[in-house]
């Protein structure tokens, strides 16, 4: 399938199976009623995003109990080296039941910067698309 | 500078800079009241970034005078490489003056697919911040 930009359409499947495959992501919210964007790396479980941030982030205050995207992308200028982007689109809520947070904290999760860090921010998708440049997997 | 979260805050001229030297950016705007993402080809043009589409996309059609977001950044996972990222936020209008289109034509901007995108948007940045993982430029 290609859409209106001459773009291969991935399937689902192959939309996580690509987001899978990276560490870094990148978290876009509404903040004060502005688009906002921060990368974050992330780790998927069960066809969820976790994120780890601190409990005061500007990410913490704004994404929280709202819906955000989620995008990820390989796009590299090198001709021989595929270029794809997937974003998902979900609720994002905190981490907060004594399980759930236990199983989070042992993803391995680095916090892309240093710092106190133990907030776990779950994004749970509801709507997921891909694109990729034919020629380039 | 360092921020919260122990990332060091660069500055303005940076924050210019660094988004000037790389092809791909990722412009960040509300559909629908949903946040939404798209990675596009950009060119710098005196301080501005201008992006080509085509006149019924999904960006021409909800990004087009509203305030945007423009996120870029080089986050490879080598240690040795620098990481950082930069957002700016900024009023896109499409370029509809023939002077200006004119000028817009002539940046080389390839879109990032092929087909018909003699659309021409042109964020105009009023906020621009950046960070930059320490010890990693």
């Amino acid at each position: 399938m290609v859409d209106s930009g001459a773009l291969d359409v991935l399937t689902e499947d192959e939309c996580y199976r690509l987001m899978g495959e990276v560490p870094i992501g990148r978290i876009v919210f509404i903040d004060q009623t502005l688009p906002a964007v921060q990368p974050v790396n992330f780790v998927m479980e069960r066809q969820t995003v976790v994120i780890r941030t601190a409990p005061r982030s500007r990410l913490a205050i704004a994404a929280a109990g709202t819906v955000v995207a989620f995008e990820t992308d390989e796009l590299a200028e090198i001709p021989s080296r595929r270029a794809w982007s997937v974003v998902a689109v979900g609720r994002a809520t905190e981490i907060t039941e004594p399980e759930e947070l236990d199983s989070a904290r042992r993803l391995g999760l680095r916090p892309w910067a240093a710092g106190r860090k133990d907030y776990y921010l779950r994004i749970t998708i509801e709507l997921i698309s891909g694109r990729m440049l034919p020629g380039r997997q």
